[in-house]
């Protein structure tokens, strides 16, 4: 049995990577497991080496010490590897296949998962429909930031790449089919994005960026990204999308002046209730900044996709109500639209086949969107820090050292 | 050139049935017509003898004094008659023809309506997308709570009932196609009802009880209503629903027993900002429990569909948010499950036709559901009174004394 | 051990009750099943306990001797009954739940599945896409006319019933929901059928019926079913559809007569292949009858669902291209008309749930729309017989003479 | 009152272009039109100055002799240009506006239209639903291959350009809106085209091309168009697309070549009725090669778009079946792989706005796709010859010369 090493949060601000159990056909008890899990046999699962495992947005949200998080949980929710073990229930996956693995992990069993919706599978968390590696309140299954990860009812949950080599040449756009990419890509779909939308993403963080690129894929005729952070931006405006430098203000006139009119076909929040607020506001938070912002420039009867993470509970939030997840939203204003609204964590599964046909194909260049940066699995406290700062990058680790001699 | 009567607001409180202008083919200047329409040619018109015409919880806002509704504005947008006069435009609609008249006017030629979505057309209301008869702010059309109104776009607006005496037999039930029918129908479509499906209305007013009859047209297996007025849960309760008294608190509990989980599959926000609170609050305006309700009683993954009316500005509401239309809602709550919601007035033109087929062929008996009750014109104050008392009625005006004569 | 009995095919015309092997968790070879299924291992099914398990319009396409079924064939794919024994993969589904087990076998782990196309499952039939219990060149899978039957991907498959003595008390209508119910349904909705719908339902065998049947809880507002079988078109009438009498010609004049026009909004072919001629050309089979007919009389910009069977192959047919399952359509009249058409096996699972909240909450009675007769499970001969002369019946199969003590 | 001049069907193989009349906002008596259309007022009409005007396809049919248009019909369909007057009747389109303008007449007033269903719309062709400019049994409506002609309904049916010499720089690219593009793009749509998808499109004419740039558009993956013509491939693969020539035979074999499998996703038929056989019988007519050819091809739940033209007589067809618009179709395959097919005029109007959008942002780039080729008016013959014989070109006549001058 090989060892294993991964990355673990140690407390507000500070991540480690240090060794931890390799995988077994079970659930362990461990930081973050949530009882009715423990024990729970896996003969379903495969053990995945992690060739690729991205830092995300929302492994932040428990790095800034904004959640419950215990001490000593592994993270890591977007893995892209090789299959190195199967459990004894598994017939349709092989050792050796490359495959990606939605973040959100889902049975295969239950109504919601028939219908789809792998973002709220009733089986695997016992407190309530919808589960993530490595992620507080998720139910305990461990994180992928490290060299191997369990992946449960392993036939339903990987997605096979066709070729082991074709797949290494791609390695860090098909990284992004784990979580951002169909993420970004969900948010447009709900807003309703298709050929010849003008569209507007609120923020140019990765997810931010991936909607943007979903949007050109979906055959957009206008993307225009808006954040308050120029290096951002730049990257966005890189891959051809208009910007919107929401630190001096609202958008709207942005948009005016692109668009010859105020408004959008459709908006994506990416960014979600760590919203800072726009021009004046921009040095504190306002929660409701962009859900409020996106009400205002979509147009009449348009939609709204919130691939943006809201939260039941944020026991740092500024005021009794946010603390509870309530938020001050301009309803009144959205109805006069007669706007419509999706929420909630994309299904990865609806969109990852077809996503990676897009890449593998040559139709979308999703790393170089989100300027994808492998760095090694030790320097993933580097990474967060520098994420956490606002670097225009998406971080992706490398812990077997294959990224470095793929690229 | 016969006269006119209708009923107009003149003031808080206070509704008279007066003599007003019969209708020419151009929209003169009067009590809340907006400038850039006074004078608009309507060639395209029909002049519409009403043979009935319903009081709306919405014309209830502006009787009330929630709205800047000036005095003299002639009310009613629920509307179904007989073509009297056509202009000289109209090339289908026939003198003598029976119609249907949605209440939201669209002009059938702009993007919105080409779009099916004729609740936000952009030609009728200068100040934004979306109009109706007899409504602030909404362009002056003046309303039909009255013997005479006019219909702009007649081709593109009435919907014809194929046969007088059927309609004249049917026609409490065909007076539920100009709004309220297609209304909650729209709530439930947009919630995802259909066959089998478990709904949670929120509202035993009409468009409430509208909305749980639809429910059962579109096959739901279970329609639970819930209200503060027992009346109205006892209407509901007479054509199958399952009820929940919201004044002993929350309906959660009542949902379980019902159904022995605790959730719908989808539910219909009957109510809009003027809801009041649930339990011990059921006593002070709380504009967004019912929003807040829903979202805790539909399952994950499941769909709001919101016909009940939130405003962009509320001059009487308790609070400086809420008088911008802006509330305190559980987005946390709502995003976790990956719900998604829908907004805005009804498109009637998208349903209507299909429900009046409901009707004429016995499938649904919606005046029953929604206890239609015709009373003369003359007695229209009386109907505003008792309504805004909580009567668990639907009351249809009778301008030419025709449902008195039908019933 | 318990001992197991089944209706076994044993050659054109002849179906006989014999002593069959019990399953086991492993496809045994045998008659009809595919080499490379042989000794396949199913430690994720389950047995069931077949309380009731009906004939099927399309066993009798064997029966018939249509197809190339080998003679020791056991039939049956239409079972609901009760888990006897579990494999040792199986999760959710416990010993003693009560079950509906759709007619398509699907694996629950390949693209089809996880887009919810489970009647074209990759991984159950090595042949090509698509499986059925007990079925000719559908991969083998033993048949469920029989006390006893193997259930693969038993937590994939099974629809569980909420409570045993409420299922057994509508059992019969809950015996509808493997096939029939959510085929007639499936033909429904995809030819578009909604509230106020016209529908022409061609066939008034239990497919068709249970089209009809299911157009109704869709709300359509007029169901017209076309039969040459008068005790069929009878039992139709009984339950509120309006009737079409083949025999004497086309249906069109029937359908303006009802509807004062000659087309219907949607069109649903539940007959098939083994159609025969209309008016004169009702003693001989013409394939493509039903297929021009519904063209005929479905309007412009209409839809057309087809679950009546079509065949690759049809070695009794009249003339070489339809041997080959080629058919002489008029597209053109089709085309000119800007119709769609669906064809294919209902995917059970994508309504099997909803169905059956319809029926546990008394939305529908569909046993006794399509006149569902119990008979013992040594009848099934007599069964067999008696449908193939058109009785207007759908036999039930009662292995454990469970239905007569039900009843 | 200026002339006009226009391409007129002189009998079979011949067309000229000669003097016609200027257009009044009426619709006189001529060649093919409608009796019951004979007069009739069109006061909601404008008149077009035809800036670009394409040669079609399906003009070929008529031109070739394989219908039964009348000698003296003006021709041409594919119209865009600049509104020269307006009737009385209109309200929003202004003399001077850049507009194209959908080939499907449609009147806005219909219940048809009101569904979006501009294809069949129910009020311009009084033998059925459905009309075009300058078509046999259409209605009567003059053709615009011309310098003026008149388009009813103009506030419905005009798309506007948002800005003229915007408008003139791309106005080879505009020009594909009134048809072929969107008619290719409904194809893919209608197909399930999306992001990922591999796709075969029959045919490498116009609407082929087109339907190809449309599945690009889309997001397609891989995109393969088989034809028996070289010159047409090669323009295929000119902008991206894999090719199958079929001259060699069925293209399953290059399918699998290039996909690994031999099935695609999504199927589009842009050849229709007039189509010949594959491999050996390529030199012959088989109406229903290219029908029967995409069954085969299309996987299992995939679904197959048919903008090709299918006819309800084919008076020069080779047999009985087919001269009446019936063809032997394997049905039985398609319904073993569950495929739907949609049919009919693509409703142009659904999609004209946003591919113009895609056009003016330079997401596509239609008129090199599809070889759009500007000739003098004079030239119609010329470029209906060249045509015939297979160019790779998209003819566009040039009325006013004012498509040189943009060049």
């Amino acid at each position: 049995m090989p060892g294993n090493k991964g990355v673990v949060y140690e407390g507000a601000g500070k991540v480690e990577v240090h060794a931890i159990d390799y995988p077994e056909f079970e659930l362990k008890d461990g930081p973050g497991v949530n009882p009715a899990n423990v024990g729970r046999k896996v003969p379903h699962g495969a053990i995945v080496k992690a060739i690729a495992t991205n830092i995300c947005g929302s492994d932040q949200h428990m790095v800034r010490g904004r959640t419950t998080a215990p001490q000593g949980l592994v993270l890591g929710h977007e893995i892209t590897g090789e299959v190195a073990e199967v459990g004894p229930d598994v017939e349709f996956v092989k050792v050796g296949d490359m495959v990606s693995v939605p973040f959100n992990i889902s049975c295969g069993r239950c109504r919601n998962c028939k219908e789809g919706k792998t973002g709220i599978c009733e089986n695997v968390n016992p407190d309530r429909p919808g589960s993530a590696y490595g992620y507080v309140d998720m139910g305990g299954w461990v994180g992928g930031q490290a060299e191997y990860v369990l992946v449960p009812y392993a036939d339903w949950n990987l997605l096979k790449f066709p070729d082991r080599d074709q797949a290494m040449e791609k390695i860090l756009d098909l990284a992004m089919l784990a979580d951002i990419f169909p993420t970004g890509f969900h948010g447009c779909v709900t807003a309703g994005v298709g050929p010849g939308s003008t569209v507007y993403v609120a923020g140019a963080g990765p997810v931010g960026l991936a909607a943007a690129a979903s949007a050109f894929l979906l055959g957009a005729a206008v993307v225009i990204v808006g954040d308050l952070n120029k290096e951002r931006l730049a990257q966005a405006h890189g891959f051809g999308c208009e910007t919107a430098d929401v630190s001096q203000g609202e958008p709207r006139e942005h948009i005016e002046r692109i668009l010859g009119v105020p408004e959008v076909d459709c908006a994506v929040d990416a960014v979600g209730f760590e919203a800072r607020g726009h021009g004046r506001e921009a040095g504190t938070e306002h929660p409701a900044t962009v859900l409020n912002t996106i009400m205002d420039v979509t147009r009449a009867g348009g939609a709204v996709g919130i691939p943006g993470l809201y939260v039941t509970g944020d026991p740092g939030a500024k005021d009794e109500a946010a603390r509870q997840g309530s938020l001050s939203i301009r309803i009144g204003l959205g109805w006069a639209k007669s706007l419509s609204f999706t929420t909630g964590q994309c299904p990865v599964m609806r969109y990852n086949r077809q996503l990676m046909m897009a890449i593998l194909h040559d139709r979308v260049r999703i790393a170089e969107a989100v300027n994808a940066t492998p760095i090694p699995l030790d320097q993933a406290p580097r990474g967060y820090a520098e994420f956490d700062k606002g670097a225009a990058r998406k971080y992706v680790l490398d812990p077997h050292g294959m990224l470095a001699t793929a690229a």
